[in-house]
């Protein structure tokens, strides 16, 4: 038994390999490239792709999955070769589930649809895209239909990012977590607004850079084991454990923007640090799930990053940085500034209440899509009047609305976007378990210190890389199931006080 | 046959596409990588390498090869498709020759050689890494081997550097070259010395390298094709036609360092930049040889970053970026300080002239060690005697003798170092026909124009990649056999005139 495990390691460790040296130069594309490798680049990131399934639909990696299945009965659950065994008998199974010659043709619709997205975007033109985005509702639903079996058809889409977590589930949280969020905003939004003039003066880039450096640092993210860059979307990378990698871009006139944004990737960033070594080359190298990989970048970049505690200490720092923009700016007013709350139409800038309206919408859009009760052409029309119900304002255009966010016009639709909600309410559910737990954390924020919290969040969540799903990690860390009031008391507490809501209010809905 | 050439350049193609990658693999190590990806980076380039080596031995690309022989020989031998069928079954035919598990062997081996290496060097204890260049020396014997029927043992070891240079041919080349080089130098080492001090003041690198990069772009380096990055040891590599990068080292109290490296890196650069579009993904789609790849860097770099034409034009913007530094010094002190001759014990400092004595010397040694006539043991007292009888010399410790250079401790004994020479002396023979077809050349480059030079290299070397030998492309390119008078011709007259040596001396040597 003990060669069939080396050699299911060394399987996996070739597919790991060849998946760290394709993000390799993917990352390469997204910030080094020179424009002249493009084509190039292309034709390699899918031969290693393509190399990768080859390996990761071998069928003697199945037989060996089966022979080793005894040994792994054997095993307790969450050890860590049984864990090792099951996972990679999931991605195995999800893999040979889907024909190649339609993991080729899906690859080159979402290519083509992509290219056409990039032009009909800024032209507003969502009739360009619409046969494509009608074609990839098609091909959405016959990837599903390669799962038969399933309760929603949604669910399968989502054991792909997410496994285990079925539609009905997150539609019933989601359906609560609307109901707390709508009269919130209302109740906001009937107060005088926050001011966040401050943020939008001129920033030079280079200490913006130095500054979001320095904080990194402070919270734990390890230079000796990643990098910064700058590229168009940020994003965090992994080539290995060892090498974990992140990106920002800056915009002189708005510091929130490279500011939270590096947060964001370095929460992701930390997570994937985090991983245990032993798990170095073994497909458990990586983030449970895209929800909880999201609760990590938005537990550090919101309820770390915009509470006042974090700003005690770093205000100081930030003011003497930028005493002409900031020397007359209170620590209050600047607290204010970054947690403006505003009804605006575009998911990635908006704050952290409205938020998930967003996301909500685009979520019971794709259940509708892909149950066939929305079609492709109703979309534009039903944004709009869902975000006109939801955060009273209309999009000027299909580029501010149905157009703005490049999942679906680079993927399929389904499985995604319910994990950036899922993330949210579990960065407050893990905080508030960190805190239970240690009491101390806000005071050591206060002083710049954040090693408690890093240390709760490795041994608690990212020491354990892909072993757990989503909510048996909830189970694990928490004690309890997935549960929205912990996001709700915390939205409540904070913007109660920051937008003067009366405690009535307040209290009437939190339990 | 149109079908099986088509499976042949799929094959070469993804050849071809994993070594871009593991090329950009090996670049970001050297470039950007932390410390913390090491291991893993280790792993992932083995494996691609393991995948190429793969690919470019299966005898079904054999089979192909032989098929198309008679397709081949039907066409001209210049054709692209002739040429591309010829350089594929030669690099196949050496692929295979050597057997896999010499393959693993040999590369263990000089890992372990070049880890040994990196201690003993910076100790100057070449006892340490003895016995690992003995059985090195061992090892490239035995490669030579699995080539039986070679007229001189090194031959099979040049062939897989330079194809077709003949150990016996370099040697009597060698030869004549070194009768006019020793009293060369005793000639220059006679006069008074040149003066350098001025480019050992304190040069910021932000302005070195903001200078290097306008002297790249004028030169015609293409920064859309490309880019400039740092690394501790310079270097050039290619991962498309249409994305070469070089790197550069900068000393902020050594003005030459990082603008005669770079200069040389971008010649490699323009080189490869310059291949026609058509060979991409192909294996003609690189430089012809070792030796006329640094016939290239040492052409840009020398006969035109060290002429007095090329500073009439740059030497002034130099001057207003260093006013301080510079401002006193005169043209003509800067093109002496540029050009000082001393003989030195480290090969990459060397200056123009004396640099060859020191190549000269190491494919002497490489030969006489492969012929059994010398052994590793004798190899730093025959070092240490020879830098005495050609440069009046005596290195100071191993460190700077026979440690210096890493190629003998990372790779096999015999190929390379001869390509140094023969490039030095090609640069010359190139650069008289560029001159002879377009006189106006010099008066563009004392405007800043390297069009026409740029062009003439493009056309008549750059496009073709490797489709010629080194030898065929010299008689293509001059209409001559490889000579090494132009080369004698140019170091005469220049030195001649920086150091005032009488007319007679030089009349004496040349015909």
């Amino acid at each position: 038994m003990e060669s069939k495990l080396e050699e299911l390691k060394a399987r996996l460790r070739e597919i790991r390999d060849l998946e760290g040296a394709a993000a390799l130069l993917a990352w390469d594309q997204h910030t080094c490239m020179p424009a002249g490798g493009a084509l190039a680049r292309m034709r390699q990131i899918a031969l290693l792709r393509r190399l990768m399934h080859e390996r990761a639909t071998d069928p003697g990696l199945g037989r060996l999955l089966e022979e080793l299945r005894p040994y792994e009965e054997s095993l307790p659950y969450d050890s860590d070769e049984a864990s090792l065994i099951r996972v990679a008998r999931r991605d195995y199974e999800q893999a040979v589930r889907i024909p190649s010659d339609f993991v080729a043709r899906l690859s080159e619709h979402t290519s083509a649809t992509f290219q056409v997205w990039r032009e009909a975007y800024p032209a507003g033109d969502f009739a360009r895209v619409r046969p494509y985005l009608e074609r990839t509702l098609d091909l959405s639903r016959r990837l599903a239909g390669f799962f038969p079996g399933y309760e929603h058809i949604a669910d399968p889409l989502i054991d792909l990012q997410d496994y285990g977590v079925r539609a009905e589930t997150v539609r019933a949280i989601f359906a609560g977590l609307r109901e707390q969020l709508v009269p919130l905003v209302r109740e906001i939004i009937g107060q005088p607004p926050l001011d966040d003039a401050c943020l939008h003066q001129f920033f030079p880039e280079q200490q913006q850079l130095a500054f979001g450096n320095e904080v990194l640092r402070c919270l734990g993210y390890d230079f000796t084991r990643g990098r910064q860059d700058k590229s168009p979307h940020p994003f965090t990378t992994s080539f290995s454990i060892g090498d974990v990698r992140i990106t920002t871009r800056v915009a002189e006139n708005a510091l929130d923007e490279a500011l939270f944004g590096s947060i964001h990737e370095a929460g992701h960033g930390m997570y994937e640090q985090g991983i245990d070594e032993k798990f170095e080359g073994t497909p458990l190298a990586s983030g449970a799930s895209f929800s909880v990989h999201e609760s990590q970048s938005r537990l550090w970049e919101n309820l770390v990053g915009r509470s006042l505690s974090f700003w005690r200490f770093f205000y100081p720092r930030l003011q003497a940085l930028f005493p002409d923009q900031l020397g007359n700016v209170s620590l209050e007013d600047f607290y204010r500034a970054v947690n403006k709350v505003e009804c605006s139409p575009i998911r990635v800038g908006a704050d952290e209440v409205t938020y998930n309206l967003h996301v909500l919408m685009r979520f019971d859009f794709e259940l509708r899509l892909l149950e066939g009760e929305l079609s492709v052409r109703e979309l534009p029309e039903a944004w709009n009047a869902r975000m006109a119900e939801d955060l009273g304002i209309m999009p000027e255009s299909d580029r501010e609305g149905v157009l703005q966010d490049v999942h679906w016009y680079n993927g399929v639709i389904g499985g995604m976007f319910h994990g950036y909600t899922l993330g949210n309410i579990l960065s407050a559910q893990f905080f508030e378990a960190a805190l239970r737990a240690h009491p101390e954390i806000t005071g050591e924020m206060e002083a710049g210190n954040f090693a408690t919290l890093l240390h709760w969040l490795r041994e608690s969540i990212y020491r354990h890389g892909r072993k757990y799903t989503t909510f048996e990690l909830v189970r694990r860390v928490t004690g309890d199931e997935l549960r929205i009031e912990p996001y709700i008391r915390y939205l409540r507490k904070k913007y109660g006080e920051l937008y003067n809501i009366p405690d009535s209010n307040v209290n009437q809905t939190i339990a």
